[in-house]
């Protein structure tokens, strides 16, 4: 095996990637664009840049295969890029299996998760069109904390919509974003009339990342200082993580390797997106490859939900958007993956699956967290919840390599640490972790009601 | 500038030191030996033996400059080794100081601090020599984590009494440590004779480190097939943490900087000797070179304690020490800190610092938390409140240079992160982080209680 005997493959701070890499450049079917909820209509550029910067408007909507890192981010990227991939060797040999797996780490970095990729970008494109403050929503906390970060380093003021079932599990994600600056307020709130009208209807609502991210667009659209930012989904965050497939395919590269599967965790899509879409290209050119977005059976959007137009956010004053949806009604129960309890998905992660170029799974909260834990105990990193949906799709499928005899590569995405997730663990310790799924009733109904586009 | 002009200076793998550096075999004077609490008289090896393997008893006497690192316990620093070094350009920008600020981060393995680099060589040795079972005291939780992964790697049993106080503040801890299979109980337990004895005189303490050893090293004296583990203080903890300052100077000398002053804070001792003492080699050379311990005035052992014999824990079991205490019955408050408060510290840096070799300052805790906060502002890393006494530290000496007009180059030691100190964090923000020192009458007293040695 020689070269691949490794615990950890270290790339060259001089091979960050300049460039992202933009997969619709070669989809077979692009994603559809973004209509108007106000018009039923595509959206006009005008219309966006009510909430948007111009540049990330261009980016939402770019064909070009390659878009330049701005320098300003690339030197922020060097704080703790290349990010390391590791061999998951203490895995392999708790499950006895031949194949061989990989991790790519991203909670390496000061606010734990991938979602710094983009959240710098998006920062530094508003502060250069004289935005002085940008409004969003968070699930996990994962996406506020980078974005907090991110404003401070740009001087932007941030104000965090907090989805409530997080804002009470996770204080000290609150604090964290406090420590960068950032008001936060839980989501629904009294701050915006989309919150204040989903509190008349549903007063004891736990809220969900498509109120919140309601109130944030509010904000951003009735305040002319303010920009709203979006931690997944969109097309130009999705390209912005793609320096996590780009590294990992260099740092695989060094060892001779290359993946006969990769993974990760899939909410609004992002993360998956940044691992898979760089190694898709290849797939465009003929290499054979499984690319599989891992969900929870709590929101399975991709598994279940429906290829159509829908509403990004539960008010239906966002863009319309054409994706696998659980319709924009559909409030997940609180699971402990915040990060995950998304109605939709990425138009272009919901294209490439209708066309069936990647795969789709989904696994119950009980067993992803009896795979973190295993995975915790053999490589010493206590993983996200949501990342810990990639780990148990690797171990299904390395277990899946071990009946075949089969010696499978398998890539997945450790897209966060958990240390901001330990009462879930402490849960999971006094058996108090439950599989809670959707009510059937509750998803037939969500689907009922997606707008009439086309 | 050129060279200096970075953000962070990586080293190869390759160049992970494969020995530590003892600076016993450089001191002009070298520690004294450990006495039994027992007989008065220096401890037989076979007294030690009871909680210690053999291997570590020789480690904690030899003179040798170089002791190898055993090959399992490199494997596993390359998880996470070399650590970065970074170049504070936030916090120099923001302090407009003509001084170079680098900082040595230790934060970026699984468990958040050094402490790592010691708990994986503690828990190899005590594998070797057929133990089962490791006990240990933790104080702000971190090397009760390190302890408790090390032993998950070596398939060891570990028991973690942790301090009263910080048991409560910090939940997540525990949880951390649960997740790697540990026992973590509050201290004083009624487990020990130790523990029951203090609840019986003390029934509402908030315990200390002092008091949770002597329960760990009851557990372990009483039990064949378990020994005990310390966090820091002994000689061949220290000699575990230079790996921080070895690869630290590889890492200056790639951009052609050498420090004025290199500084940490200091609880114990143990992440100051890692990053000093292979400076301190130098400095016996010739070279010219301020190494600064820095300690919270509300445990002010270098800069207020006794240079003296007295014991190791508050139940009077353990070895006997030269060394700065305050008093084995000295209690400090309930300081976030929790990892700098200890009545004594490390025999070598107390031996250094009497001979005038190292430098010691202290600083109350709002200041600390000031400097911690302008830190994670400027620099995207929040700090634990133990690193933050080096942060204050390092941040006067740059404000001192300003002032001076000098170029100088400070290296400090940021040993780990905050992210489980977020209760801290909140009470800053909400304005109940209070300056709270000791009590002049209270160390008097315990000052008046060393055991009379020679």
């Amino acid at each position: 095996m020689g070269k691949r005997d490794v615990t950890k493959v270290v790339l060259d701070e001089k091979e960050i990637p300049k460039q992202w890499y933009n997969v619709v450049a070669d989809m077979p079917n692009r994603p559809g664009p973004h209509y108007s909820s106000r018009t039923g209509k595509p959206a006009e550029p005008q219309e966006l840049e009510a909430i948007f910067p111009k540049s990330l408007i261009q980016q939402e909507a770019t064909t070009e295969r390659w878009v330049d890192i701005p320098k300003p981010v690339r030197e922020l990227y060097h704080q703790w890029r290349p990010s390391p991939l590791y061999r998951a060797k203490g895995l392999e040999k708790l499950l006895d299996t031949p194949a061989r797996i990989y991790y790519k780490y991203e909670g390496t970095n000061a606010t734990g998760s991938h979602k710094l990729n983009s959240s710098l970008a998006q920062a530094y494109y508003n502060k250069e069109e004289g935005i002085k403050r940008l409004a969003t929503e968070t699930g996990a906390g994962q996406w506020g904390s980078a974005l907090s970060l991110a404003c401070s380093h740009f001087d932007l003021a941030c104000s965090v919509y907090m989805v409530k079932v997080s804002y009470d599990q996770k204080p000290y994600r609150r604090s964290f974003m406090h420590t960068f600056g950032a008001d936060v307020t839980a989501s629904p709130s009294n701050k915006t009339q989309c919150g204040q009208k989903i509190l008349e209807e549903f007063p004891d609502t736990t809220g969900s990342l498509g109120i919140a991210i309601s109130e944030a667009v509010e904000d951003a659209a009735t305040h002319a200082d303010t920009n709203y930012a979006l931690g997944s989904v969109l097309n130009h965050v999705c390209l912005h993580q793609t320096v996590i497939g780009l590294e990992s395919k260099k740092q695989l590269e060094m060892i001779d390797e290359y993946p006969d599967i990769v993974m990760a965790c899939c909410g609004g899509g992002s993360n998956f997106a940044g691992l898979a879409f760089p190694f898709l290209k290849d797939k465009f050119s003929g290499t054979k490859l499984r690319a599989i977005a891992v969900e929870p059976t709590a929101c399975p959007t991709l598994t279940k939900g429906k290829f159509a137009y829908d509403y990004g956010d539960s008010v239906k004053i966002g863009p319309i958007t054409k994706m696998y949806t659980l319709g924009h009604d559909f409030i997940p129960t609180g699971i402990h993956a915040g990060g995950l309890r998304y109605h939709g998905d990425s138009p272009i992660v919901s294209q490439l699956y209708h066309d069936g170029i990647i795969e789709a799974q989904s696994y119950a909260q009980k067993e992803v967290f009896d795979a973190a834990v295993k995975f915790a105990r053999t490589e010493g990193i206590i993983p996200a919840p949501e990342s810990a949906h990639a780990i148990k799709g690797a171990i299904e499928e390395a277990l899946k390599a071990k009946e075949a005899g089969e010696g499978k590569v398998i890539l997945f995405n450790l897209s966060g640490h958990g240390y901001f997730d330990m009462t879930a663990y402490e849960s999971y310790f006094s058996g108090n972790i439950e599989n809670i799924d959707y009510a059937e009733e509750d998803l037939k109904e969500s689907l009922n009601k997606l707008p009439q586009i086309d």
